[in-house]
């Protein structure tokens, strides 16, 4: 190595790119008391409690968070939303029991129940014909399963979506409140909607049970911070409370970081103190800057214009999914056009759209540059891009998990302890999948263990290869395979039962 | 709160208390450059890589560790030796194997067995007889072990331990591999050991198969940061290491920290340029410190006198264990003493004895600060504590896994599920613990979920208690038992199996 890898992220932060991505300080810094992180990073010493049997400095500073987020309780989670999801599924159902999942979350919630040796059935997000998103949970979706499902004991949605799309979580909480179920919430890139009107109500405020919120992707905090509450209305019995606790020091580090701890705190604390001021700085910002982007002609800011279609009860302003599905590839494009050019870095693309996302520690200089950078994108797409035949608009990998329903045909945590065999994705058809195959941002499985594979899903994944996305799970083809005349089919290789 | 917890974590810091504890970087700026931590903070962006699938930057870091620690391949850990332990063990054996368990490893190896439904037989340290600590694990019981758990699959041992004691790791390895099992070594507390000869071998030098280290611990990288080794001879197979590098990404944050690794990179750097200075300033130091506490007369720093004895193959001369177990409640005063009056905090302190975790990053003054603190305690101490008739003399939690062996009559995964009911300790005798009871540190579980609680060990609980040590996984009394007449056998509750 030239220059090793830390080496290289302290130059990184010279080089002037501005981040509309994760984690949600933007790299400004926000505590200033918590530089030099090594003077800040201490352990379970006295007067500095611990974090898995907190009963001093710690238990109030997660009483404090439980206050400003209005849960009955709340955890700090030092190993991202991961940990709370794992722990909320291991914590809710006893192995055997089922899970009714939503086909679009992210992988923690099928390794929740791989490890928790759950059955799991699926609710598949309303298709959104426009943008080829995946829509919302429909809570009669909800309701109907659970009717058909009535050992399901638990319901696990995500909302808000990667794309900032927000199902009705009250009235899925009713389905499930109703059937005596318990509804957990994977609120990951929701952790702020509750700061301000112009967002969707939270999951908390519409009557969730169990709720993890990444703290870092939208709020002021440094990355793999996360929360895990218990909604006010206690629902959730005290022995599954108990297990969810448990299970917190079971998936997490004996050895908690105070640094990232505190930064949890800190965020908790600018949000009560300055928190008013930032969103009313930030959202009219925000505002303008979706406005004058109503002025693209070939590229579509995506927003209101989707409420109330495909069980999409809001969308969250701050997530900016710009889209352009009718010409081909033109996510990646933008994603790479954007850095390159302007120095902007986003989020994710996909293949019909890209990803950003903004949070109150955005600066007006920020968003200049991106709505100057999407005008100019705007103009020169015709003639860059390539138009896609209208009936190959969906590829996003939304619609592959709309569309490409594979059947489970094995519980996962036994596909995924069976021995496999490597195939080319050509032969991989009619086989059953020992691996999680997904597109990484954002995360959801395309492909689970125990689900058979069919052709069109081996069809797409190939296509998603085809257009350089990066699609995590396979056998990684030889470099340039793209160069030669073997197609993806044929260049990688996915792990199947025997 | 007055001060929030973040900022009091800031106020520590200036308050001149030297650290003997973890983190080995002793709150030494070792990074310049990882200040503002915020500006550090980035995610899986373009030239990043991804820790979950590394084949850029992050690749090469980890390949440069496994080059600097003699591994065959080495992996980052961001949810510290935890993540590594609990993907060891889920990686190598499958749900219901046989795991050949060291009953003083920490509770991670015992969820590992739980999370992966194996079932466990114990190995125990031989009682090392002078201070009472837990000596080694012999290879001959090892092997005997063996013999008579055909099924077990793998050995899980803990070396060096909390008190610095090495195990003779070649002779475990040896009589592992000619019966054709995998050992798996926590060497959670050596990351150092194979940076100079004054340290007792590693465990990589010595053939285990997969060693973690928490790079925190012991040396100057940021707390909850480890590393996962897979060793040189590779006798682990392809299948099998596959499965724990999945399972690394199962119980790790999908948002893992940049600065977290960037802090592990820094350290291995800071290894391999200025390793040999930092060791030839820091070793005689430290030798010059243990020649000088030679003199104290009621106090023993513990070292290699227990060499030969015990199964103890070796001793870490930077683990400092200041030993009186003649005096009653001698570890806690001397842990209070010297936190009060000479602003120095220990690691932690067992009932006979208080342990002290020097580094690289000590400094001269820091090791005469507790020269003289010693000194003056050493004098003090007839004065101030009451002897203990010697046959009281063994209460090191240590001595209690020798000695308090409760019968395991359910696997630890059923018993962890059952229902539960709180009991009096007095009355928990004969019952099967739903629970793990631990102190803390080091976290090794006295009790373990599906044993059925001996009378000696009830006892022994109560005796911690009355000592005042930080007994958890019992049901906190109210807070003042102490005061009032009631014992801890009344105040203090323990969840047992229905």
């Amino acid at each position: 190595m030239e220059k090793a890898f830390w080496e290289e992220l302290q130059e990184y932060n010279r080089r002037d790119i501005y981040p509309f991505h994760m984690p949600g300080h933007k790299r400004n810094p926000v505590a200033a008391g918590l530089c030099d992180p090594y003077l800040s990073d201490i352990t379970e010493i006295e007067g500095f409690d611990d974090l898995h049997h907190a009963s001093g400095i710690l238990r109030d500073a997660q009483a404090a968070a439980a206050a400003l987020f209005g849960a009955q309780e709340s955890r700090f989670l030092v190993n991202g939303s991961t940990a709370g999801i794992l722990s909320a599924i291991s914590g809710c159902l006893l192995p055997g029991e089922t899970l009714l999942l939503a086909r679009n979350s992210h992988r923690s919630a099928y390794h929740g129940a791989q490890l928790r040796r759950l059955s799991v059935r699926y609710l598949y997000p309303r298709p959104e014909e426009r943008y080829h998103l995946n829509g919302g949970i429909a809570p009669e979706d909800v309701g109907e399963a659970l009717d058909k499902e009535p050992s399901a004991r638990a319901v696990f949605v995500t909302s808000p979506t990667y794309d900032g799309l927000v199902s009705d979580i009250g009235g899925i909480a009713q389905e499930a409140h109703k059937r005596g179920r318990i509804l957990i919430v994977d609120e990951a890139h929701g952790a702020h909607l509750q700061f301000h009107p112009a967002f969707p109500r939270s999951a908390l405020e519409s009557g969730a049970d169990v709720v993890i919120q990444s703290v870092h992707k939208t709020l002021p905090s440094l990355t793999q911070t996360a929360l895990l509450h218990f909604g006010r209305d206690n629902r959730l019995d005290e022995a599954a409370k108990e297990r969810i606790r448990r299970f917190l020091s079971v998936y997490q580090s004996s050895s908690p970081s105070y640094l990232l701890m505190a930064s949890i705190d800190r965020c908790r604390q600018m949000l009560e103190r300055e928190g008013g001021r930032l969103y009313e700085a930030y959202i009219p910002e925000l505002m303008r800057f979706r406005t004058r982007m109503e002025g693209l002609r070939n590229i579509r800011l995506v927003g209101r214009e989707l409420e109330g279609t495909a069980a999409i009860a809001g969308t969250d302003p701050s997530r900016l999914v710009f889209a352009a599905p009718q010409y081909v590839r033109s996510g990646p494009w933008m994603e790479e056009k954007l850095l390159a050019e302007h120095r902007i870095q986003m989020e994710m693309a996909a293949p019909g759209y890209v990803v950003g996302i903004s949070s109150c520690m955005d600066t007006p200089e920020g968003f200049a540059r991106l709505a100057q950078a999407m005008e100019q994108l705007d103009r020169e797409m015709p003639f860059c891009l390539r138009k896609r035949a209208l009936e190959k608009t969906g590829h996003s990998q939304e619609e592959i998990l709309c569309r490409a329903r594979n059947e489970a045909v094995l519980p996962i945590y036994e596909a995924a302890d069976r021995e496999g065999v490597s195939l080319p994705l050509r032969d991989a058809p009619g086989k059953i999948s020992r691996e999680y195959v997904y597109l990484y941002p954002p995360g959801i499985p395309l492909l689970v263990p125990g689900e058979r594979v069919s052709g069109k899903c081996a069809a797409l994944l190939a296509q998603l290869l085809r257009e350089g996305l990066d699609v995590r799970g396979l056998d990684p083809a030889p470099g340039d395979w793209m160069n030669r005349q073997t197609g993806p089919e044929e260049a990688w290789r996915l792990r199947v039962c025997i």
